[in-house]
């Protein structure tokens, strides 16, 4: 996992606008949001899903750096006073708070345009229509229907007990369109895949991507603000739903589990190849961070 | 003009989210942004440089949309109390005021990313890979050495005196690099261009884009409110370099009229194919509102 995360640091570092660029306090910002930091979870998943295609390691780390540019505007976005008001993130100061509001908003703005614009300038695909799959999936992951309309239904369900159903839409939304984008971002810088897989593939990121939020849960619900470098409890506090209001902690655990072999019983019939995407999927699950 | 507005306004109806859509909320602000308003100068450029290359009204309607709903993007977040703390927009309260900050700030970040996903998932150019190269334009033209780069030059700018040079830096990027990539896309949807009329369609662009904003400035501190639709005299008020503190009034609009000379010196060379063109760069130096 680490050969990936330096790898991403990397990548990023090199795509990111220099920060001794015009305008320099809005690189600074950009590079601030997205550097040192992050388990790289999508990144890990783009690069998962691609072993199972063949996909080069050139193409795979950009359209992980694309979806990684996007997960990390999306994080400025969301600390903002208006959105979250959070201070703290990845154990630094938030975006807004190390410069400002105005140029925490210009840095997700211009982050969301760079993740685009990497997916469009870099032949990642055997084929540009394929390439243009890809966009339309980040988009549509990015979009209202994707990560910003997940946030809208979280503010709009902020003090309120939702039911499970309506949690899983939610994070369906909110983290799970992401994280189903980066592995098919991976895949799709390789070999075509049947439909049948690319369905098969499509049902362990949305497994995964669940998984991912209800550890999430738990884990803010659990662990102190040093050991995750973010305020945590803050949920509660909030009146936020999380899988652990709604199914308190042991349950939710368990529905990490059943979501985690979920997963891996999409991967039936890849074998070997999806090796990878098994160990990613429990390093998901069974982090403690 | 009329023509284009009306057929715009039906476009954008039909690819933005219906109002009833979860999360509605979130779908009514974007299409509060972004119908019933707005002189549509960015897709009448478009539209008029497909008529140079034969693109079909089909495609460059969706090219126009995209940037269309990236320039409504753009107006939201700008009105933001953190930016410029508009409460009037097209005569209408800005989308802060009429929903809320944290409705505002999703609503931008969606239609960006619907800008994207239109782009991406319709055939708009006669091969992929040209496609390609509109959504880089797009991109390009939208992040921090573009737009987003522009407005944060903006903000920098407040309360000093910019050379004229340096306002030109600042307004090439804010809204310069918005309108030349609307002229690119309209004119990619047709036939290929050869790099010369290309270098002399972005230079008929960039000088248009300039012009535009000239003649925005000059507007903006001669006109009341009632007459454009949004606050006005207040570039002065918040200490704002524009054109009109550089230049003064009288000398200002001969920089446009300059400009839009060097606009249709640009065309040269493209004969009867550039008519609306070099109509449209008229009606956008000469307008009244």
């Amino acid at each position: 996992m680490g050969g990936v995360q330096a790898r991403m640091e990397a990548v990023l570092a090199r795509v990111l606008p220099a920060a001794h660029v015009a305008p320099t306090r809005l690189h600074e910002a950009m590079r601030y949001a997205t550097l040192e930091g992050g388990k790289r979870v999508r990144p890990l998943l783009a690069f998962a899903a691609g072993e199972i295609t063949g996909a080069a390691p050139e193409r795979v780390e950009l359209a992980a750096a694309a979806v990684e540019l996007m997960h990390a505007y999306s994080l400025v976005h969301d600390d903002l006073p208006c959105m979250d008001n959070d201070v703290l993130r990845r154990g630094k100061p938030t975006v807004h708070v190390e410069f400002d509001q105005a140029t925490a908003l210009l840095a997700g703005d211009a982050l969301q345009a760079l993740a685009f614009q990497l997916m469009a300038e870099h032949r990642l695909a055997d084929d540009p229509a394929t390439q243009l799959e890809m966009l339309k999936a980040l988009a549509v992951a990015a979009g209202s229907r994707g990560m910003a309309g997940g946030q809208a239904v979280d503010l709009e369900s902020t003090g309120k007990q939702l039911s499970l159903p309506e949690l899983e839409f939610m994070h369906i939304h909110k983290t799970g369109a992401l994280i189903r984008a980066a592995v098919f971002a991976g895949a799709a810088c390789g070999a075509r895949l049947s439909a049948e897989s690319g369905a098969k593939l499509d049902r362990y990121a949305k497994c995964i991507g669940l998984a991912f939020q209800v550890v999430d849960d738990v884990l803010d619900a659990e662990a102190s603000t040093a050991t995750l470098g973010k305020t945590t409890g803050k949920d509660a506090k909030q009146g936020k739903p999380t899988y652990v209001s709604a199914l308190g902690i042991a349950r939710a655990r368990a529905h990490a589990e059943a979501l985690r072999q979920d997963a891996h019983a999409a991967l039936d019939g890849f074998g070997e190849g999806a090796r990878r995407l098994r160990e990613v999927g429990d390093f998901i699950v069974r982090r403690k961070f």
